[in-house]
């Protein structure tokens, strides 16, 4: 690395007021509570984990971040392994629960190639093997004597798991099954830490048994040596190049060659082959994997307000140090003003700061109603017909009524919150003007590691096609007068109740309004996409844009409700100081109002606000809210509590020493700044020979 | 590099129907003209020299694009440099016209550290140079004896040059200037070909003349030894670090210690300093500049659109060759349906489509008219007063006021185009699903090296404000009575007329409805901000949002007109055979409906078109468009004849081979697959040690 700079460069300052000046000057004039906030958002147990994991990281080399972005994949690559083995062996050494571990690889900062065997492969293990398998594949690999992977995903084939091409074929002469890829297009692709790490992987494949598929199921198979580590004959693997992100994992390829594995390789809790009948028996349990998705699902919603938040940290801090023109209106004399006093750059972060509380809540609220819903269940089956007064069949239809309501909204919302956060994240890049562009702003990286979000666990787009399909059937049911009375049957019924006289909401002044003025869209919407399919009997295709629509009116609904009842919620008031509470309700209306302009077309169509009310909206509700919030944003932010190691963010700094920042790591942490070029074009060589050494001395 | 796969790999290919196949069928379903097409675009001359560029670039291995997403930012920029070498040895072995030299660069794929030597450093030379200085700095860079940057931008100061901190303050005495940064936040910041090439650079300074400022001037500036390429005494200069793109290019850092200069050093041709006077002598032409930022402009909305035109192909292509799914509505039997069939993803991909052709001839449009508008005022100046019949000064001031309405309309056409080029490459990455994400789609590396665009030469936001001060001023012009004629005028003019009896445009039967539906929105918004403005008294700040719908109304206007122009012009009818044509104006009514139904919300408002209108806009005009346009989708796209070596995609290839692309660029040019992991968490070594001889000759 470079020299430190001289004495007169290591004198400068930044031109006054100083950044540090500007953040005291932002958090004195808040009264909104930090502490209790951030321990109402993340709970005091995971804060002070965080900070001691964090001390602990911080203090390793290993985990060191300065050098990510100007490295090669090869060496990112390798250092990222090095990263997972150091992270295994703390975890081994420090005794962590698993809890404990994902912590603490979540605060790295990227994907080790360890990530799909510490996830999926553990995690399918664990839910599909039978006692036999769990001793011979699970017990190594949670000792990392087996390293696996999840390999569904084929060169041809993403989203469509029926459409796979690889077959394992059950040989009953010799009791196997032959794995086998039969085209190109049959190659695993995109499987993570399969390109160069993994010895196992867990493999989709079509079972065929005397002829016929019995679909996709799967397979645990042996692909590398587990002493050399090369591929094993008759497989092909590795690992599928540079991606726009993710660059540490090794995402693979692999091919199989008519390659024999015993019975024991299909994992064979729900369904298996009976070696002697050579049947095939079918899964006991076929929709249990139905809530580990809704759980899935209902995470990613939790995790896309804490990675909105990372952004909107960064953005809004960087944008209360930075000054950039006067306001025309201002006196001459003023300085230049705060890039956050703009209401243009107001007007794209401050709705963003609403919706990460927004995500936060309704993932928390998604997730306990699951929870709740499923030890309901649980108690059911296991006391149903042996207690009089225990839950019966009633309890159990209403528990499963509400799981697949619980299934259907989970996938718009997981389509409408990894959307927001992704695309929100650009909207904070560019919100910091030119320097957002650095790497050292720290969001960029962070972006482009996340994108995957909006296509895996469903792709987005594909995704709103179920919500669809389950509002249509639950209008069906509600027009048949079979109306199973959750919140989705109840929107609908009510709106049906009222059609007739039309509905104006009084959004402006009643919170609850608000809330029924997007259950009123979606009902209206809902109805709207029926009558087309139903009645004008249009095609699916035809209506695939109408459907996305719909989807995405229905999940801001439930963003609205969530954000809504968080805020209006006894345990909020426990938690936080009035002050403060009120606040997070002015962050509600920011969120709902803002989206309600933004999708005005819809409201207005649906006869749930006037155009006077949008007006008013737009011209008066919304940019008021911007005034009133804006001098909270950075406590606001300061609440999530991310630490400046997790932020890596030159312009997100806690003390607002931005500029100083930005110049040590450009001049200090630089590899670039150790080249000396030859820079005429009629000499080939790139690099200066070195300097003859009295020069050099100079 | 790996060696190449086992023969029963080699011997797999994609399952069927092939991509070949698939693409011919979709070129023989459409009569769209190609070649014509092309040559209507581009011109036949540009196209036969991208033909000869290409073929010569591509043999020589300097300029492989291979390994550029797998390699670090040290190595990206050394290859970069030689790039840039070999580039200009090769413009000085063919005597390479500028115009060939810049196509030549165009077509490498990425930014060589020469960039900006090639452009603003010798532009600003040719520009602001007097006789003296162009002998001592022009012809010596032009000879590349020098190299060169533009330092303008500071680590605190971007949009706003006014703020600018470096001092350049006249010592009368020795008559020399001294240069110096008072502050850290007044280091030189994002300077392209600053951090490691260039020894010299025009760097922007407030003149200090007898301690009064006289605003910011161009100095040039030797920063680093010719011989030892050393940095000079009291001169602090690196690169930035590592950024979301732009990484083949060292933008660098600059900080000074009081150095001294010659006066010769001060570009003089349009003020300078009388040594003998110690006077300032204000510049003799003021508004020159005025006139380049526009073509600087109109050239970057000319450029968005083929940068769109670079993802819509690829992902069109892509489209057509990838299949997910079956139609739900289609027969059991049916394969996998073409994902350009679905209207989700027609809806994302053909208003691109439509958008990069709009913004195209938009470009050009704005082009034409400055060019015009530019001869016609050479001429008055050279003949006014000399020829009764030349132009008088009636002629000059009519060209004024168009460049000042040019001006304003390219800032505001300069946001829209880049933003919309910008987002688009977004959508058409995740259009294509899963291998979006992989760099060897050809659009992420695209997008990412695209986005400073949407900063500099002005801030997409910041310029709106521009357009919006234009169109108030307009507005009142013309409510007083002094409507200059000019579109502008000649809009805001019959809206005045005909808003009383309000306007109902026949927009789904007529398109010349369609354009004065956009005019009477853009007409509208004015109106509705200059009584805010005026009326109201509200702030500046307070209508920065409202302004920039304005801006953004307005050039969508601007976009729709253009095209509108050109798809009824002779010119077009004089080029391409009539069923083309046809398919063009579609193009047009896709572009303009799909945006107005975007936009519903202020058309609603303006009163411009009915509720009614809308909903038939948006389920029958846009659906019906995409069913007519889609067949020639491929075609529209071949029609820009992009290179696949320029491409550089996978996805994108003209033949239709995508998989077998993807897996031999995995497999074989992927420096990934040469490591062998040591995969267990206990070892540290995370490479294996070389394998003992006789395992690894198994």
């Amino acid at each position: 690395m470079p020299p430190p700079p001289p004495a007169w460069v290591q004198a400068l300052k930044p031109a006054g007021p100083q950044g540090s000046e500007l953040l005291a000057a932002e958090r004195a004039q808040s009264a909104v509570g930090v502490d209790a906030l951030a321990e109402l958002l993340h709970s005091r147990e995971s804060l002070d984990r965080q900070k001691e994991l964090v001390a602990l990281l911080q203090s390793e080399a290993v985990f060191d971040k300065s050098q990510s972005q100007s490295l090669g994949r090869v060496e990112r690559l390798q250092r990222a392994l090095a990263k997972g083995k150091r992270l295994h062996q703390l975890a081994v050494e420090r005794r962590w629960s698993l809890e404990e571990y994902h912590a603490a690889a979540g605060l790295i900062g990227e994907p080790t190639p360890y990530a799909l065997h510490a996830s999926m492969f553990l995690v399918t293990l664990r839910e599909q093997s039978n006692p036999e398998q769990r001793k011979l594949f699970l017990e190594r690999a949670e000792k990392y004597e087996i390293i696996g992977c999840y390999a569904q995903t084929e060169l041809g084939h993403g989203s469509n798991v029926r459409g796979l091409e690889t077959t394992a074929t059950w040989n009953p002469e010799d009791k196997t099954f032959t794995l086998h890829s039969p085209t190109l297009t049959a190659s695993k692709w995109w499987i993570g830490s399969l390109g160069r790490t993994a010895n196992h992987a867990v493999v989709m494949a079509q079972l065929f048994v005397a002829g016929k598929n019995y679909g996709p199921h799967p397979f645990v198979v042996q692909i590398r040596d587990l002493e050399t580590h090369q591929p094993l004959e008759n497989v092909y693997v590795g690992d599928i190049g540079p991606k726009f992100g993710y660059n540490t994992m090794d995402n693979g390829f692999l091919l199989f060659n008519n390659i024999k594995i015993p019975h024991i390789s299909m994992l064979a809790r729900f369904s298996r082959i009976d070696p002697k009948t050579n049947q095939y028996v079918r899964p006991a349990l076929p929709t249990l994997v139905y809530g580990t998705m809704t759980w899935v699902r209902a995470n990613i919603v939790l995790d896309a307000g804490s990675v909105l938040a990372r952004g909107v940290t960064i953005a809004t801090r960087y944008c209360a140090v930075r000054r950039q023109f006067q306001d025309r209106d201002a006196d001459r004399n003023a300085g230049e003003t705060q890039v956050l006093n703009y209401k243009m750059v107001q007007i794209r972060l401050l709705p963003l700061l609403a919706s990460m509380y927004a995500l936060h809540f309704t993932g928390r609220g998604t997730m306990k109603l699951y929870q709740e819903n499923q030890s309901r269940m649980n108690a059911a089956t296991q006391s149903n017909g042996q207690d009089s007064r225990s839950p019966g069949p009633e309890e159990l239809r209403a528990g499963a009524d509400l799981l697949a309501d619980l299934h259907a909204t989970s996938c718009g919302l997981k389509a409408l919150a990894s959307t927001t956060a992704g695309e929100g994240l650009e909207i904070c890049r560019r919100a910091c003007g030119g320097h957002g562009y650095s790497s050292y702003s720290g969001i960029g990286p962070w972006y482009s590691d996340y994108l995957p979000t909006l296509t895996w666990e469903g792709d987005n787009y594909m995704l709103t096609q179920q919500v669809a399909r389950y509002l249509l059937k639950s209008a069906r049911a509600v027009l048949a007068g079979k109306g199973t009375g959750n919140d989705t049957s109840q929107i609908l019924q009510s709106y049906l109740a009222r059609k007739d006289k039309g509905a104006s909401f009084d959004i402006l002044e009643e919170d609850s309004e608000v809330v029924a003025a997007f259950a009123w869209r979606t009902a209206y919407l809902t109805f709207e996409a029926l009558k087309h399919r139903d009645v004008e009997k249009r095609s699916w295709n035809s209506l695939l844009v109408d459907f996305w629509r719909l989807s995405t009116a229905h999940s801001q609904y439930l963003v609205v409700k969530n954000f809504h009842e968080a805020v209006s919620s006894p345990e909020l008031v426990a938690s936080v100081d009035a002050a403060t509470a009120a606040v997070l309700r002015k962050l509600f209306r920011l969120y709902a109002l803002h989206t309600l302009e933004r999708e005005a077309a819809d409201f207005f169509a649906s006869g749930a606000v006037t155009t006077r009310q949008l007006t008013l909206t737009r011209t008066k509700a919304v940019l008021g809210l911007l005034d009133e919030i804006r001098p909270h944003a950075v406590r606001l932010v300061d609440a999530w509590q991310i630490p400046d190691w997790v932020l890596d963010s030159s312009l997100g700094r806690a003390d607002g020493n931005v500029y100083e920042d930005l110049f040590r790591r450009a001049s200090q942490e630089n590899p670039v700044n150790d080249l000396v070029f030859d820079p005429y074009p009629w000499n080939k060589e790139v690099l200066k020979a070195p300097l003859p050494s009295k020069l050099s001395k100079l």
